[in-house]
């Protein structure tokens, strides 16, 4: 079988990663999957939110929104509407979640980092570019606090890497990274976040269709944890390392 | 091991079912969870959301919530905040896909079912109790919409069953059925969603500390589809199947 | 005449008051006025807000709100509209103020109590029971803080009970604690609150129909006093005194 | 006993009423209670809220607020908190039942009359002078609808008059008609909203110290009756009637 | 040509400012432009936002708002609706930097004016008149501080004064002081707020219909600075000076 | 005097106009005016508001927005504030009217086009980049809703062409088109909209420091159409005119 885009089943679309995309943020990445963009910034200020003062730990959050047009149809401005929708609370939630789990808040002192993901384009797997990038846009915001002193510390920030992938089953077939038609048409639909070593940080699965059985679920998990070493590699390859 | 309230680890809390607990929902349930109680109402409307108007398909939706003083200290009321917080977002729509996997949309003609899921009392485990109670208020729901003649047709409107569970990771040892002080320990933590014949509806797997490898997200697995047989076990009681 | 459940004009539905309803709640009551059900819990908190500080006195404020289903057709979540109505105010505002007249700050000293009344299912007369339950709880969660020594005099921060119950005029009949049929048909609907000793904390009457005379207020006034002195008595063998 | 500003127990402030203040209104009045200054408007539009379709029938609903340096410190606007607190709703919704109680709305026809009334000064007793000229703004406007020919028929929408004024007790004397000083003073206060004919469409009292007595709570109602039949007065005066 | 209401194209509407309108605000205005009427309150309080603490300097905000029926057809209010719309934040922004323009922060010191601008009667105009009436009221405020010695230097916290006025094109012909039936009408519309030395604070120009050239600009701006000329010795003869 | 990045007084940053930046919108534009960015979509649809329905007429509108670290120092997202600020709506309106000024309602038949402007880095001038940008993903959306025959008729719906700087006063000196650092000390401040030949569609000029005479004015307004047209030559080269 050949998919719409005439990848193979266990193939990611092309991904690019652009560092220092902008001249503010302490770290800024604009990275593709395919024609999914997303710009991912990260912005560090001396300091960490009331409840965390005095602890010597600092932390780490994200928040994602898509731009009205990013979509096929015009989305409304959520700053519009005067809230935001539930999705993108629970997108903002997972990016938060995945990038904590490679933080050492000890080594990382008293600051903090939010990481802004804004998706410009999307063609499905916006969550996890934003999660991917994001992991790069951090890294280079440690960097730089690093190099303004901020953090003083000799142990490093980031205990590890992290990079996410979607993976889903349609017509039957277990598929890597799904552009949006092949996600409108999965029964299955699942994002995977995995640390450089291949361990889980988080795992979302999702019948659309009819319920998943414990085999298709197995199948689902191996490519993801390709999929996700393909794209360390790939934070790798960006940060020259 | 003996867990803090001296069950093995592969043991559910005392579950307990107790149906038609409000006089004016058409189907309604306090379920408990150990100490965790909530209550599941099911309202039924004739007509659908206009963006589904003349498809003659139905539909199902979610409403979670907790009372302010369900948890060990008070939390503020999102009325008052006038805006709903991420985690609310974030349950509200794992309940309604949840439900909605296992409902025959055709079957279920042009009728709108609400699941209002409030939590009475807070132990760990809250959205898969809901889960859990909102399958029987539905059943019922639909029981009475079909006497009622609303629903109309032969086929059933629902496909099957549906339970959740909570597991985790506490001191390296996969747990069933958490309450809210392992809940707090657990390194990593899962909630998963079945159906009755031991398939997956949702996996949501999440690394509280450190990464988790894939035998541990087998193990998990194994115990969370044990629990949710029991779980459908304990429905069929309570509706006397 | 009989009224539509078979009491008699000055007859209360039957009232149960069940304590310590929730494990976490410093004091908590369910309570029935028939077939109206409302949690009240009463959360202990020390200090008090801002305007208050350094007073050494106390505060005590209530929430009150409905659960969705909690009447005969389901309301919108006053959270996902993103704002509480007027209704939902004003009863809150009653109760806080209800409690507050038998509390003596000073003797409270600088701890600040909320009163949460959720009603689970209504049928008339949620708000009268709301104060009625919530005096239960607040007294429960005062000897809870004297206990814990948050509270150290020996002056007593209650100063009287409070009890409250709805009266109103039906097909010309003053009648004593509406159900919901009833208030609907009401030409009169009047609110009182009453400390134990008979006098008045609070008088809320409105002509929902034609305006009403002189005389036919103090016959409801009277029957009012009558129904709060057993509400008064309903509450003492509540607490066992 | 003479009161701060010289009058004796049962004495109104002076009272002003001057219609046609606005030229675009279908009905405007600015009344004065003293140094309470009160705009009230009356807006008419053909057609009645979704809800109220097809009955034949007419709407009065009221919107009721201060100006933020109507008082003698400057309050936040509600407009740039973004919501309504508790005491606007509550008079609002005060206003509104209470010209609704005069309303006949079979002869009003399917119209709508909005009563805007926005306190321009504040100085004690702004929901009784809002009332009181909200009625005298309604009255203008129902002339102009029948004018118009907007409301068709013979009888008359308006079934009575309406005023209303506050009573209270401070240091133990009853007084009419409460300014300022004297509110903040007083022990128990109270609301009453009188049709010409001296019933009652609304009696609201709060013990602010102790819980009163009803000999107290007879007297207000005595001086509040008196009062409303001189506001009465006042207004069939300003309408030249 | 002679306008709608006969004035010649250079002249003002006529034009009062009533002082002192209020007996709580500091300094209070109530100022006409013909039918438009707006009351302009200052508000004093000691000390600055957060912001400016510890800078020895103060500031001055403003507030517009519309009364709902100062129109020909009601508008809602933005408190009811939960927000504020563009045209008001625009033009309370306006007004703000208006008056600012002629602060001297220092001299102020670490005092903060409000200005409330509320329009009663809107008949075109209306910013204007705001920023008008609003100046008199701040130049009363600070008279009323340096009394009260929240003042203290010797330096004038306000260096000039400030006025403001509308012009624009009318089928062809520029016009002053537009009236709301010339402001529909007009090709071309332009606030322009002036010092009373007659140089420019605020310049706004709009093409409503066909851009416009550079000598209508001009023909405008020397319409505008006579008109801010006359409402200068307006201001001065309202304050005696 | 040479300026912070080497331009004489009169003379743009480099100015690159990308178009089809996006594959989904039908107009897409990513401008930049120096290190400023800003992202513009065209978005049509079939029909028009509500308001407007019937009449034949399109209707254009705008929305502005930043991205959080998209300025030096990161700015809460107004989506998560639940309300957008004064300057947002400002800086939309400006833009919608700038649009509309060359629109013909007729000649676009009853379809809507909504440009969002999004700011991906800023650096001054935003607005006016958003305005010079925003027309030319108009004018390419235009040509394809002709294309696709959703426009039919034969006159052109846009009359004109609409560009727009900023020019301000820095020690002195009259600057065409301010970068950040310049903006931050200019004494005056203006943004002028122009037609493409040489028209005004919109002048807005700000003291920021002391009020600008007469002359300075008109120096700006020179230096500034001077941008415009230069501008307009840009944006001819962009879509190979």
């Amino acid at each position: 079988m050949t998919r719409i885009d005439g990848r193979t089943a266990d193939q990611l679309r092309p991904i690019t990663i652009e560092r220092d995309w902008s001249k503010h943020a302490e770290g800024s990445v604009l990275i593709s999957f395919g024609d999914t963009r997303v710009l991912c910034t990260a912005s560090v200020t001396e300091g960490v939110p009331r409840w965390r003062k005095g602890s010597g730990e600092g932390w780490v959050t994200a928040e994602y929104a898509m731009l009205p047009r990013s979509t096929n149809t015009r989305g409304d401005r959520e700053s519009v509407r005067g809230k935001i929708g539930g999705r993108t609370h629970e997108i903002s939630r997972l990016i938060g979640r995945s990038l904590r789990a490679v933080v050492d808040y000890k080594a990382l002192g008293e600051n903090t980092v939010v990481l802004d993901c804004d998706v410009l384009q999307a063609d499905g797997g916006t969550r996890t570019a934003a999660i991917t990038g994001a992991y790069v846009a951090l890294a280079d915001a440690v960097r730089w606090a690093q190099g303004k002193k901020l953090i003083k510390g000799k142990s490093q920030p980031l205990k590890g890497t992290v990079s996410a992938v979607s993976v889903g089953i349609v017509d039957g077939v277990p598929l890597l990274d799904l552009c949006y038609e092949e996600d409108v048409r999965a029964e299955t639909d699942m994002n995977v976040v995995c640390t450089g070593d291949g361990r889980f940080v988080e795992v979302q699965g999702t019948a659309e269709g009819a319920p998943f059985a414990r085999e298709e679920l197995d199948a689902l998990l191996d490519l993801a944890v390709k999929g996700c070493l393909q794209l360390d590699g790939a934070q790798r390859q960006a940060v020259g390392g």
